[in-house]
């Protein structure tokens, strides 16, 4: 058996604690997939005496992560201290500089410089990897990197906050709106310290943009993710999509058009049936589409110290044996930069309207949307007690430029109580 | 650019001709990927003059796959043969013996001489890797092996052959019995040349050995699979157990107990609500769970031509870049023999029984399942319009002994019209 892999760990919250929690609970197990040992030296976080679980004193300490990222007693740097500026960035860069391999669990970090910190990885000869920063502990970065490798890939798409899907889960479940399902995630410890990363759809379009990256041979391009979070989502749409038959989820599709690389982060209706409309709570699922195989769907648990801190030995084990993957699957130096594609995959549109109950309103819409180009596929309209009548309508697939036309037209017609509101219905 | 990867590729049936396809569609992308170009040299299959759809002009021609295996122009043998003695096995262990990497879809020959083949590569320095070989598309070697090599496995699960989950979902779908819709399959092309391999239960039970191989780090051991396939599952029990909200699902498991490793293959119940209760057709899916990682599903197709070829792919991208892994996981010399345990792990049963419709029959039923100590969860008797009263029970919890105790008692009731039956709910 071959020398240890020597490992230092920045960031002992959940995952850190979590990884040295297997590598304590399993070293045989992890050796003998490994073909070596693998064995933590040092470690660094914020405070040494807080109380995780897992006993330190077999490591040594370091109160910098740059510091720890230095030290010439490690082969790799475990980044999970989270953030995408200062420290973390400044360990992770000290580290390759050193001649270390990284993993990390840091989505925001690879989101935001990903392509730069993949050239400096590929300059020393050094590897990035980040299984842990996507999806929890369901394996998709391999699964897309190596699993599906020969496929040229057609649309990847995810539900990758937990927090979102739990919120968006219980407000079908117990009617209440999202203003309670957040405070209730505030006090059962769900939110993020910015809970705008979450419910904003920022952290899981950090996500995407990395499965993008992979998926389509292109550099990380975050900014050019459209991004619209839950917080506008309200109890009356999540139960009228539930009586056309759809679910709301807060989905995110890239897909490469004849027009650029669409990546959109979004709510999104999806049949109720499909495995997409059937994900619970805090789970996670990513749907894989590519030419040769088709589709695949991964579902698993997308947070938590376990799942986690599988991921991140998952990466470390692939190290240990020697796999050395390009941090986004091909050298970062052939990654096209994708040519942005804003809305340019049609969809059907679920809409919502409240009309004033007179003669002729619904007429006009049904002009507005005809003058726009756009057919119905099925309406309801609802009883009511009050003077306004609510109806919904799915239509047949649509640009968004036509979806915005109609939308500018519904403004005109006089006969909305409100602002109308269209969901986007994405095939699953 | 380092130089090609060159293959071989013994087999042009439905996989061959794949990977031929995605090698001479997406060149490029692989090489990208790969880091260097795959390149197909010579070719071997029975007959060279058929129609492929795929020109053959580009490649040397061998009649025999073992003379193939043996050229000293090929990096890799891709034996995409089928069958598990005669020409596969010596093809593969000729491209071994002269330092070749082996990429096989062949999981019957695995199963039977998987441990014996992976010492022989494993002496020689080279790799036999076999992500075709189980559940198509799907990337779950590479999930097991890798993306969850951080954890001590407690369980793999799946429905793993396509034709037997056609014929079990059409039979709830139609109304139609086993034997019309084995029928059907034939005529669609879906069955093996030796239909028992699907609906015997044995193609999927292959695969069920080599997942449990790489889980438990245990020899390949097909021989102590219980199999049983869904030739004897009947209409009126896809029909009973879908109102007592189950489907009846061909699963494979496999759990190490206490007692040593289970690995079963046969007709189980599995609530109608579940990822798996809901797979529909030819569709396969796997369920992984570790301690550390929870549950993770995979879903996707398990056999045609794309499918099967993106695995073939998979793993030939894995050489081309230089990831070397050991056959099952970790060393074939390390990997512990199994010691079997049958009816290791108690579960509920789904008891479907006809009884006489006489006083004191139900009586009698009941001390029956109470003098083996099984407690029943849930009974169902329906109307009838002859003599005999069809009976439902869903017990708690049991184990095998008690229940073959039960149904031996049954027997000598007196008040059964015909033989009970019983299938295993398995917690999913």
């Amino acid at each position: 058996m071959s020398a240890p892999l020597r490992i230092g760990i920045a960031g002992l919250g959940t995952v850190g604690a979590g990884v040295l929690r297997i590598l304590s609970t399993h070293p045989d197990l992890i050796a003998a997939r490994s073909g070596r040992p693998i064995e933590v030296v040092a470690v660094s976080a914020r405070d040494r005496a807080k109380d995780r679980g897992v006993p330190l004193d077999a490591y040594a300490w370091e109160d910098d992560p740059v510091a720890l990222a230095k030290r010439p007693d490690l082969d790799v740097l475990v980044e999970v201290m989270g953030g995408h500026e200062g420290a973390p960035k400044d360990a992770l860069e000290a580290a390759i500089a050193t001649g270390k391999d990284v993993v990390t669990a840091n989505k925001a970090l690879l989101a935001h410089h990903g392509q730069a910190l993949a050239l400096e990885a590929e300059q020393s000869g050094r590897l990035i990897r980040f299984e842990a920063a996507v999806a929890g502990g369901i394996p998709v970065i391999k699964a897309l990197t190596e699993g599906l490798a020969g496929n040229e890939m057609t649309r990847v798409m995810g539900v990758m906050n937990g927090t979102c899907n739990y919120i968006l889960t219980r407000m079908e479940e117990t009617g209440q709106g999202y203003n309670a399902l957040f405070e209730e995630c505030a006090r059962l410890g769900y939110l993020e310290a910015d809970p705008n990363l979450d419910v904003g759809g920022i952290d899981a379009a950090h996500k995407l943009s990395l499965l993008s990256s992979i998926a389509f041979g292109t550099q990380v391009d975050f900014d050019h993710v459209e991004i619209e979070g839950i917080t506008a989502v309200t109890i009356e749409d999540v139960r009228r999509a539930g009586d056309m038959g759809y679910r709301i989820k807060l989905l995110g599709v890239a897909q490469m058009t004849g027009r650029g690389l669409e990546q959109r982060m979004q709510p999104c209706l999806v049949p109720a049936t499909s495995a997409l409309g059937q994900l619970q709570g805090g789970t996670n699922m990513v749907v894989l589409e590519g030419d040769a195989v088709g589709q695949i769907v991964l579902r698993g648990p997308g947070a938590g110290a376990g799942p986690t801190a599988s991921a991140v030995l998952s990466d470390l084990v692939d190290i240990a044996r020697g796999n050395r993957l390009p941090t986004f699957g091909q050298p970062a130096s052939t990654l096209r930069q994708a040519r942005p594609a804003k809305a340019a995959v049609p969809a059907p549109y679920y809409l919502r309207l409240h009309l004033l109950d007179k003669p002729g309103a619904l007429a006009k819409v049904a002009r507005v949307l005809g003058d726009a180009g756009i057919s119905i596929d099925r309406m309801r309209q609802y009883g009511h007690e009050d003077a306004t009548a609510p109806v919904l309508i799915v239509t047949h697939k649509t640009t968004r430029a036509a979806l915005d036309e109609a939308m500018g037209g519904f403004e005109e017609t006089g006969v909305m109580v409100d602002r109308p509101v269209a969901i986007r219905i994405e095939a699953v």
